[in-house]
């Protein structure tokens, strides 16, 4: 019941065939030596350990959970087995994957990275929540920190001998980063007039909850990062700094020193995830150091923020996999009633047929199928973009790279959690009754989904940051989407075989284009009426991307090899076109004509 | 955190205000003397046992769960509390609410019973499990046993002295009753070429799985109803008889006398519901008794099903309710960043706002609202229309109450568990994080209510039922629903103020009446393209009825003594009718237009 299997011919597929990485890493001279062949190969080491490794631990760490004691300032005793699967991700070099070499990083594309990060977590969404944020916090260390501290960390963070944490949210700032009041006091006060130096040392002195990996008995020491205000800080956040707070101190050779005052007070009992440590932490005069400017707390953790969004959407997409492989699975197995209708090569009819041909699960599956299949495409789509966006030699290719990035961000972090959950959901009651039940895994991946939705700023908070900043208030970023759908309705002009898939990515282009129109006109009246349709706004997106990917799968499988896979991209294509892509027309028309205010709540 | 409001006041209002259950008891002997003040009266009295008493066990009872031991037969721990809550729900006469006064019942209206449950599964569902089944169980024994059995076991089960089971599913038979294989051997064969006589002692032996309450430690008794197979039935359903399997076979004078061999062999461990025995039943040989006629097992069986399937949708409507109190309760006390526009009567403004006021959450609150309201008033009218369909003295009456509750059961069921759980699971995301953790309760409602869309037949089987069965192998049923529709168009036909919510009814109306017309021409051509969409059609007819529900609560409100419900309901009908209703046009547009069958799954 625990088993998994990495979706690598798909990912292959999606690769080599739709985005066509290999070609564009032949741009970027980080990855010019770099083809499909030896990428398929890293992801195929990657997938043996997630199914080999991580699955097995996934129903036994949810049951287990984590066990918090008092002792040593507040220690957290993981699941038995996720230290020793710790430990073998290191010894792999996984951590390092798409670091830089000259920090000891693998140097491979983030685009592979995401990768390998959907099959840990489609084997288990707790164990790797731990290396979850690894990448960010490197990411943000490398681009804010003293070449001393840099020294000290980075190396450690990069193997993964050392764990990071991201320490944002208070009991009473959540969304709100703004009403944060940890505080830092600087251990030698500046000279009157002068910003606290970047490395300056601090005490560090809070409370954080929410806090995942707070503690944990994985690796050695752990780095948080934690943002905090200075003293005359101004409200807000503006008034925020990140600082770094190791829990041991090292010492000067580099080794472990004092335990520093990072203290678990307690972790969370939650709906799923149960083997991350989810933690309350409380900082007590605890040693720590500026990372970049006073004031630039919160631009700082954006570093680690859009790479943990992109992988928070990495995690829906896992959850949309394993749930799509589970029920499944399941359905073709499971016998019961007869179908109304059977397949062409079924065999000779018996008392009752596999539920999977009965029409009510056959829109589920082939639903979760669609959806599935579809949001690899777009995942791969942004890692090719994210790659490009750091490492192209042309400053305007990195920039549109850029911008693409920054407008799917959100919408890929919202719009593939939200299908995660919602498709793990369906999936479970594919399984009826069996669905409810612990043994077979699915209603854990309906649990341990919810919480993506949430994390990382939640699902309505990135529908505001869409529509808002990355929309509005920047047009040629909707423009330089708008040109790339647009390509793909031109590529597939001369196929009729693929004219009602052209047809729908045009409905969707003309109603994306206007629907801006629309939104700018509406926002002239204040922000209100706007922010009412924010999540339709960024649903509407997401489906218009699960579009452009049908379509372009099914155009750029007309080639493969594998008559199967051209036949099967080519059903959900339409599927998906048709069937699925009916509520768009809902979100258009409500991003057209909604523009009156919502009524205030009576009760 | 475990608070529960009984929703006393719209109970009140939907009775007496909207559906006018008082007039229609005036039209039944059996209730000619209640009157809208006594009913509330009684509910207030429920309410109060629910808030007071279940609602405290329903956290730790979750946390606790149920505890099996194989000793004595195998036996089940409820959880702390359980026991005593129900002896004091028998002590108040509670299981016998609706039963008729001649074996003890209190002989009030099925409508009371319905709000009742409601009340009880919002403060707590795993302990409502127990008595879930109890008045269906006592309308299968009162309609199928012999005099003999009836005088031994009904008064029992009314009072609730016993509790009753319902035995259908097996591992290989869920959906599919038709491959139960438990079966039953006569005691004494009857004469050759006669059935076995009603009342007639067997022997049943087979194993069933799900089963809710198989054993517990609340009532002294249990009085298991299974379907099994006699010796040469039929396959299929019609080879299905019911017996009644007592867990203690009474002695001579009606008391306890040896233990029966129907074994508890373990406990489910589930997603939800952790404080409900969901039990493996083995029967070895165990003594049993046919209840009504051999082959008519289904038949009799589903005399329980249905009044099982309101209950089950009660669920879904207390579902919708408890989690709305908590995300409004969450939303009006949690301050998160400003919000872009204050209410007129908002004091000064400070660093941040409810999020209440944030349009994001504004959104999900309103429908959370408007969809409990409305799915209350749809409840309110189904026990109306049952109670008349049992009592009416008018024939025809009866059988017009009886094709709309035919009608409207299996919509009832999966539309409102359908709101119930997504409205949690949408409630849930309004805590953000806070909602992912045990401690606010709200994520127990996800948890707990995702198997009401499963059990006591699945929300897609409900649709089957609703399409075929229902609605075009007789369509005279959905004429009278489309009659009632158009008289609440033409009631308010003289209010200008709600043209906006008669105009979106008279829509639904003229869509449903053309709908029945595609799917009968689709159905010519085979089941499958009609069996497609089924799931569609249900949720097109339960959202029909909200826009009937808001229009009715909306014109009913207007003569409200308190003008505050008044100005909330038409507020509600506009958001409801309007912004709720826009993914209707999805739905009606798939019934007309889908008629092709789905492709089949390639996987």
């Amino acid at each position: 019941m625990s088993s998994y299997t990495p979706p690598l011919d798909d990912w292959r597929f999606v690769i080599e065939h739709v985005v066509d990485a290999p070609a564009s890493w032949r741009e970027l001279p980080a990855f010019a030596d770099l083809d499909g062949e030896t990428a398929a190969e890293v992801l195929a080491q990657a997938g043996r350990f997630a199914a080999d490794v991580l699955a097995p631990l996934n129903g036994p760490g949810d049951r287990q959970g984590c066990r918090w004691s008092p002792d040593g300032g507040g220690t957290v005793r993981t699941p038995d087995g996720y230290p020793a699967a710790w430990q073998a991700f290191v010894d792999g070099g996984w951590p390092a994957l798409a670091c830089d070499p000259d920090v000891g990083g693998q140097g491979l594309p983030q685009l592979l990275n995401a990768a390998m990060f959907e099959m840990l977590v489609g084997a288990n969404h707790a164990w790797t929540m731990y290396p979850g944020l690894l990448h960010g916090a490197y990411e943000a260390i490398k681009a804010t920190a003293t070449p001393e501290l840099r020294e000290r960390y980075l190396a450690k963070v990069v193997s993964g001998e050392w764990l990071a944490t991201m320490n944002l949210t208070e009991p009473q700032a959540g969304s709100d980063l703004g009403l944060i009041r940890t505080r830092a006091e600087p251990v030698e006060p500046p000279p009157e007039g002068q910003p606290l130096a970047n490395g300056a040392p601090v005490r560090i002195s809070g409370n954080k909850i929410f806090i995942s990996g707070g503690d944990q008995d994985m690796s050695a020491n752990i780095v948080h990062l934690v943002l905090a205000r200075l003293p005359g800080a101004p409200a807000g956040t503006r008034g925020l700094s990140l600082f770094l707070v190791p829990k041991w101190l090292p010492d000067a050779h580099g080794g472990l020193g004092r335990r520093n005052a990072a203290h678990c007070d307690g972790i969370e009992h939650k709906m799923g995830i149960h083997g991350s440590a989810t933690s309350q932490m409380r900082f007590e005069q605890a040693e720590g150091w500026l990372l970049g400017q006073p004031g630039a707390g919160l631009g700082a953790m954006f570093l680690m923020m859009n790479s943990a969004r992109l992988h928070v959407a990495m995690q829906g997409l896992a959850h949309l996999e394993a749930a799509t492989q589970k029920a499944l699975a399941y359905a073709r197995e499971r016998v019961q009633l007869r179908a109304p209708a059977r397949p062409d090569d079924a065999g000779p009819a018996s008392g009752a047929d596999p539920i999977a041909w009965h029409p009510a699960m056959r829109r589920i599956l082939l639903g979760l199928q669609a959806q599935t299949e579809g949001a690899r495409v777009v995942a791969g789509w942004i890692g090719v973009l994210l790659d490009a966006s750091e490492q192209h030699p042309d400053a305007d290719r990195r920039q549109r790279a850029g911008d693409l990035v920054a407008l799917l961000t959100p919408v890929a972090k919202a719009f593939l959690t939200d299908l995660g959950h919602r498709g793990a959901d369906e999936a479970l009651g594919v399984l009826g009754g069996y669905g409810y039940v612990h043994e077979y895994g699915i209603e854990q991946i309906v649990r341990d989904s919810r919480i993506a939705m949430i994390y990382e700023g939640t699902n309505e908070i990135q529908a505001i940051d869409l529509v808002m900043r990355k929309w509005l208030d920047t047009p040629r970023r909707m423009d330089a989407l708008l040109d790339e759908l647009r390509a793909e309705v031109t590529a597939a002009a001369d196929r009729p075989e693929l004219a009602v898939e052209a047809a729908a990515l045009q409905r969707q282009v003309d109603a994306l284009a206007e629907a801006g129109g629309h939104l700018q006109a509406a926002r002239a009246h204040g922000p209100d009426a706007v922010l009412a349709v924010a999540d339709d706004a960024l649903a509407a997106v997401g489906w218009t991307l699960l579009c452009w990917a049908w379509l372009r799968s099914a155009r750029c499988a007309e080639r493969h090899p594998d008559a199967a896979v051209s036949a099967r991209k080519r059903e959900l294509a339409r599927f998906g076109c048709t069937w699925l892509m009916d509520a768009q027309a809902t979100r258009w028309s409500r991003l057209q004509q909604w523009q009156r205010p919502l009524p205030w709540l009576r009760c």
